[in-house]
């Protein structure tokens, strides 16, 4: 019997969001034996609850389809709506007559911890009431904390404009090179530091810039670290040091908690500040030595300049892939990405129970990281460099990037 | 008779400066009539002065110059040196007697307001005593800020990198389009607001964000600001808004400097603060709303994710430019930019005087700033959206972008 689809993006974008929506919806598109309509929820969950969904098919007639799929952010909207844990809440079953309202046999959603969250629950409540509807979580995220995935879509993306920004933030810092000084760049994970290992990529060659790297981790002490920001200024006149947004003592106070607390400007507004500006300060104010520090912010998750086109193909294949996994008949699942062993990279989809994923987050193993904390190993790079392969021409419009958007 | 040409690179880098650096060495190299050796000194006047210099000819013959082309950064290195008011100080005749040492007939200055200071003194030295040494000036600054030129190599690539960049600034705040937000982003520019008028391209339609622009040319008042804002948030629930680093009161306090006096943080350390993240503080304490302020930072002048194609061929094409005119005769020139009038964009090469030049800046023009200082007017658009026009592939190894270094 046809049903329709409807698919829905939350929590944070990334660079390759809308190309798994993309995914989704053409290959839903072209399954007009088993669907019906494809509907995209607008911000989310939340947004359906409220009635806010659109009809997908016209956008591939129009080319706009083609176009999402280079686009950052997240077209259909996001939200951060979090179902109750309480499966007899009154919303499960006003969710579910929407379902009914408009037919729906099988719903996707792209997201990470908490959007699997909302799929387990989601997929629960359909067996508990005996409902056939099909539920199936895309993973995203740039933070590659989901556990039982080698790698989530968007991970790659960013880990190439962390890697390439940072090499040319070195290069910017190597051309006063006969004056010392320090830049410490903030890099996007509160708890996993993923995204800031990939720094290391951006080494030209051994000794190159960033000598130093930190993540959340391992337990970090501004002691040791003002120590060995010293011991590397002794090879490297212009250090360029990349640490996680996260990092901590290990005892679960950030580093940059021990700055918030205290500044207020001239207005008496608090200052927040972030680990980088924490460090700046506290190399300027103990080392003496000429420092800056640079916070990669949002640009991580939304730019389009340094789009790995492994990621990109794959973000689409595993939204394609869900989509078929759905109509045969699997629910309560997510995709996961599965890395075949041996030298040469390749990739293959299978599905995990989402109720064993959501609300988990996957570390950076230990010994892919130095003993003493600072450095990244091999491990790393061999498992992040076949993900930030290949470079993707996105669409260009009077000298910018052309992206889609919903009028 | 064959004289050695040197060329040297000054002030901050940006992504066009080795494009530059690559236009007189390749036309250097091919005048062989007229040229001995290529130098490039190392770290500007100063290294020259410390006998830093190398032999570019090897570059053309290994490739490393075609890639240095693309490579973002002072490939030769910088400095900030300031050459000494006293044309009788004992440094000029040191420095002229290095010039006779290497056998130089022609001197090239890659750089911005201050390095037109150092050709300035020292083609006037020349004069006083008599050398025929020929001193050129090529242009180079993302604060597009130099008098008698239509525009400057640099300012084109950060142009497009600030629009790009805000354009997906733009996409992320909007994801969350149910609930209101401020996102404020600052960027580079102390006292010439072109850059952050170039935030008016990310509009992909008329209403679209950046909706509020403040730069440097106009008063900034924080209380007239809080109700623009409050204003703009009625029609658009995401508000992006673009600030210079140097947004001031008008009567010469920057904005900036009124938070960054008091804030200390637990340790004691003074905390410095941008302009934007005092509007971020001053936008939380007062109005109430999710706000987040993002510094676009060094990115701004060393990214290649962004290069303009017109601005790269256009700074290569300046560097070959300016050794015609030295081996014409030409010496105390700067080489300008001359736009044709009408209304496809042409470009010619012209040259100036540079004692003209050195120590002047020049600002937006008022006209192309809305009445109320929160705008820009399509004056501005005009001018700017020719600058960015062309992509440029950099080339990629390992999944990175390749540069050139000095090995």
């Amino acid at each position: 019997m046809i049903k329709n689809v409807i698919v829905g993006q939350s929590g944070g974008p990334t660079a390759v969001i809308n190309a798994s929506l993309y995914g989704v919806v053409s290959e839903a598109l072209s399954q007009k034996d088993a669907v019906g309509n494809v509907y995209g929820m607008i911000n989310g969950i939340e947004g359906f609850l409220n009635g806010q969904i659109m009809d997908m098919a016209p956008l591939r007639e129009s080319g706009e389809l083609e176009l999402i799929r280079t686009t950052p952010g997240s077209y259909l909207g996001s939200c951060r709506y979090k179902l109750p844990e309480d499966l007899s809440d009154e919303v499960y079953p006003r969710i579910f007559e929407k379902f009914l309202e408009y037919e729906i046999g099988y719903f996707f959603y792209i997201g990470g911890n908490d959007s699997m969250d909302t799929v387990s629950k989601l997929s629960r409540y359909a067996e508990q009431t005996g409902s056939d509807i099909r539920f199936i979580g895309i993973p995203k995220t740039i933070d590659n904390d989901l556990i039982l995935t080698d790698h989530t879509p968007g991970f790659g993306s960013a880990a190439k404009f962390v890697a390439s920004t940072v090499r040319e933030i070195a290069v910017d810092a190597s051309v006063y090179d006969n004056k010392q000084s320090v830049t410490i760049v903030e890099i996007m994970g509160r708890h996993a530091g993923w995204l800031t290992a990939a720094s290391v990529l951006a080494r030209k060659y051994k000794e190159d810039n960033p000598v130093l790297i930190y993540l959340p981790e391992t337990a970090f002490d501004p002691e040791v670290f003002l120590s060995e920001v010293q011991a590397a200024l002794e090879d490297t006149a212009n250090l360029v040091v990349c640490v996680s947004e996260g990092i901590n003592d290990g005892k679960g106070t950030f580093i940059c908690e021990l700055a918030s607390d205290v500044g207020v400007d001239t207005f008496g507004h608090k200052m927040l500040t972030g680990s980088g500006k924490f460090l700046e300060n506290l190399v300027r104010d103990r080392l003496g030595i000429k420092v800056r520090s640079i916070e990669l912010n949002v640009p991580q998750r939304c730019s389009s300049a340094w789009l790995s086109a492994t990621d990109l193909s794959e973000a689409a294949d595993s939204g394609a892939f869900g989509v078929k996994c759905a109509l045969a008949g699997e629910t309560g699942r997510m995709i996961s990405f599965i890395r075949k062993p041996g030298e040469d990279y390749e990739l293959t989809f299978g599905t995990e129970d989402v109720n064993l994923i959501c609300n988990q987050e996957k570390a950076v193993p230990r010994e892919w990281i130095s003993e003493n904390g600072s450095d990244i190993e091999k491990e790393f790079i061999d498992y992040a460099l076949p993900l930030i392969q290949g470079s993707v021409t996105v669409p260009e419009e009077n000298g910018l990037p052309k992206f889609a958007y919903r009028k």
